[in-house]
């Protein structure tokens, strides 16, 4: 009997921190990409907006015949315009995700040809070059998610994207545990499973949950009610705009990306809106303040969001007053809690009120829970078990999850991003990694570094930029703003265009009020934001800008 | 009738923020400072140690008769001794409080004479300058803490510092109610209270309450347990010794906070522990591993901390071995998540397991919830109500306690640092602000700039060093490390000191694991203490050095 070729997982990113979900399954030279996603910076990654996974290892690890995305949101998808810049390849996706997709890559790679295959939402087969695949619908934040399983000569291998098992979802789309079982009959060589709450105990609650909750709060509110979540989260928006109904209330929705996604919502028949429910955001002040209910983004406080804006007094179409409330229908993720806090204390300041998880449920996690991981594994019966989507905690939490729902310890695999677990006759080994690392972008409300890939010298290249801002203390005493330029070739580089960055700061900041003044996540991004504009219109470069504040 | 002299409150610090709290009462031009706290930094702050309140305000706010230390902790006396370099004051404290200042005193003004006048922990009147002072012991989260009342011409101003009502405390010392609620028929003009779990409905469970969890955590692990929690929290130090007694295993105690504690503990009788319980840790390799709990600094995830260096397997006497177990018996400080998670990261991946709060009552708060709050309030029945210490959402929440406890709207007083609220005739009003501000103070592990409060333009003399360190991606291709100077002055600022530096930084990043230089937080940790340290040894300066990590 002729060697089967080899068969093997290689993950580049999502294993062992938050984000870049980007998993490549290989059959001998063939090979295809399940996810291609993008981290969100902290306050710690100076000047970047984005960090991207290193995706040149791909060019080792043979024919790429195609991506498949398993849904919207930014982890999972934020980094194919990149992939698409350097490889040709088409991208398996649902309707609802390559709506998300297909505008920037028309913006950014204006010459390619469609690349996006659209996905049944509902699941089914389809084929990625040699790759039979088979896809399932799956709960989760946003809508159109699947579970993909891709047949290798060693069996299936079943990759869960981002699942929850709610029962009752608002779509009726519940993760078929039917579907999955009968599809486990013809053998699961390994499950490939989402990790995120592999550390908490229990079932996610039904996103349901969140409904009546929000309605009372809305409701008892004296005058108007904010909302701020994910604005990929139409189910929550569509409670949201549920409950102003019935609070009697009108809807007004503030922020590009909630404007995105509802435009979306309403597109794939997700978002039953009342007719004379939306009201625009300039009409919001002739309301009664007992009538209206308005969607911010904001919820992670983005210094430059619509939220942090309307907390600090500098939104063009709205003010917050005395007896407003502010809902925080969402999560802290780790790292944005201090700017959270932040724009609460400015809300609080302002005379508004603050309602968040903390006095109900008002927010629920878009991923399984323990029981309903260990439900999936008891379902899809795999040979091998490998953790994915998580830090090293909660892979580790799932590792243990599967122990003890009966695998043995040598078919459960805590690999990190690079590892390269081989499959041969049923039987795991781990091959060399790949080298694997991050790549830090910014810039992305403008144009894009395109070639950031495969030209890993950008600083050096277009230069760093440190801005130091003194704030605080007697203005006359306080060192003006200092700016310092390193690898940056431009003939004006350290004369009249220094002074002319120095003074754009110093008008900048004088015009900052007490609370922007102390609020260092809003210092920090202004001043990002002004020196970027400005290097640009100037130089037409793109240099990494890194602002140090320092209080006197 | 004369009229009596005006009675102020003036709050420097502590509100709207965590940290530095400061308040001063004046009673015409006789005034008395309560707390002189300062603030740790967060990851956005950058090279910075250490952040005082700006304690220039105080030369405008009358006599200082003294400062009143309502207890131990750093955001309630890390800024004294700042204070006493510009003011000749006497310092009164408990004598937990007192041991912890007197040697940072003696080491660092050492003409000083001892300004510390020790107070009884059990409470009882002092005398401060004019001001007749009686003082309450309260249960914190650190032993001798008090609660102050300060006699004016419009009545007792009662400052609760930090407390909660834990009614079986391990050192028997509960907040007596009764005693105060007697004192309170002398007619309390205003009470200033702790409000950092105004936000948390109910009671705090007692601390008590840690032990039995703490015990069959440490029980039923296979291997080494390494217990990390804040290290002034003697009771639970106490409770971890018991812990172990039961559990058959000895203990060993890392890291140099720690040791000072347990130091304490034991002479102020504190910490009972049995003969022969606590090893050295370079004794614990020749233990059995099951026979082992190591208490381990770093609970917050400090880069430089025992655990942290233990989980990177950077530790002189430890390592970490598959199936160790750590304990997290502490709160997530908002700021410093993602650092506590990298640590957990490094020690599963190392095949350590972890346990903390999310597992079961492995911490509890020292500060009152709701409940003990409103309970403080209707036990003093002030005339006026000022909630202290806090984020602005705290003050609001404690705030809407005081009005659901009946006190009129115009007797409860949302401040900010800075306001001075006036007592005249029952009624408060408020006069002009003072200036207040951050001064930002790197260096702690060395000498301290002394006169980084009067002059501020540290900076600009000892200048800013900007480190920019590649990590990631081919060694070859990587780019070398850049170190930037702006307002150096030292002759060698540009030539071969800059060359030296790069070399440095050079070497070390070569000695980083790929774990380190996957950490952030540990990279910028390592870059920031090598650079000032080769910039104090070479120049004599301190300059801000501000590191910068870029991933290629």
């Amino acid at each position: 009997m002729p060697a089967s070729p080899a068969v093997e997982i290689v993950p580049l990113g999502g294993l062992g921190e938050f984000g870049m979900n980007l998993m490549v399954v290989r059959s001998g030279d063939d090979a295809l990409i399940v996810d291609c996603g993008l981290m969100f910076p902290s306050a710690e990654h100076l000047g970047v907006e984005l960090i991207l996974p290193d995706l040149s290892a791909l060019d080792r690890l043979g024919t790429l015949h195609g991506v498949l995305v398993t849904h919207g949101h930014e982890d999972h998808l934020g980094a194919v315009p990149w992939l698409l810049t350097h490889h040709s390849l088409p991208v398996f996706a649902t309707p609802y995700a390559a709506s998300i997709l297909r505008p920037r890559l028309k913006g950014r790679l204006p010459g390619l040809v469609d690349p996006l295959v659209e996905l049944n939402p509902s699941g089914g087969p389809c084929r990625i070059g040699p790759f039979a695949v088979e896809t399932f619908p799956v709960s989760h934040s946003i809508p159109h998610c699947l579970m993909a399983a891709i047949e290798t000569p060693e069996g299936w291998i079943v990759h869960s994207g981002d699942f929850k098992l709610d029962p009752e979802p608002l779509d009726g789309v519940t993760t078929d545990l039917e579907a999955l079982r009968t599809f486990a009959e013809r053998g699961v060589l390994a499950l490939l499973s989402d990790s995120t709450n592999a550390e908490v105990p229990g079932f996610t609650p039904p996103e349901r949950r969140v409904g009546p909750e929000l309605e009372s709060r809305i409701r008892e509110a004296p005058g108007r009610v904010f909302v701020t979540t994910f604005a990929s989260n139409v189910y929550r928006i569509r409670q949201v705009a549920e409950a102003a109904v019935r609070a009697g209330r009108k809807l007004a929705v503030v922020g590009r990306s909630f404007e995105r996604h509802v435009e979306l919502g309403l597109k794939y028949g997700l978002l039953p809106l009342p007719a004379g429910l939306r009201v625009p955001v300039d009409a919001v002040g002739a309301l009664p303040a007992s009538e209206v209910v308005v969607l911010v983004t904001g919820s992670q406080g983005e210094p430059n969001s619509a939220l942090a804006r309307l907390a600090l007094d500098r939104h063009r179409d709205l003010s917050l007053e005395p007896g407003d409330r502010l809902i925080h229908s969402a999560r802290r993720i780790p790292g944005n809690e201090k700017a959270i806090q932040r724009v609460f204390n400015h809300v609080v300041t302002r005379g508004g009120t603050l309602v968040d998880a903390r006095s109900g449920l008002l927010h629920v996690s878009g991923h399984a829970s323990r029981e309903e991981q260990a439900l999936l594994l008891r379902t899809l019966r795999p040979k091998h078990f490998v953790p994915i989507h998580g830090e090293a905690t909660q892979l580790a939490a799932h590792e243990d999850l599967a122990l003890s729902c009966g695998l043995p310890r040598d078919r459960v695999h805590r690999l990190r991003s690079g590892d390269r677990l081989r499959f041969d006759g049923g039987r795991a080994t781990l091959g060399e990694p790949v080298p694997v690392g991050h790549v830090f972008i910014d810039g992305t409300t403008d144009t894009l570094a395109w070639d950031a890939l495969r030209d890993r010298r950008r600083v050096a290249d277009d230069g760093l930029v440190v801005a130091v801002v003194s704030v605080g203390g007697d203005r006359r005493r306080r060192p003006d703003p200092e700016v310092l330029l390193r690898g940056f070739a431009h003939e004006d580089a350290d004369g009249p265009l220094l002074d002319e960055a120095r003074e754009r700061l110093l008008e900048l900041t004088a015009d900052f009020s007490r609370e922007e003044r102390e609020d260092e996540g809003v210092l920090r991004g202004r001043v990002q934001q002004e020196l970027k504009r400005f290097f640009r219109r100037r130089t037409g470069k793109r240099p990494l800008i890194v602002p140090v504040v320092v209080e006197f």
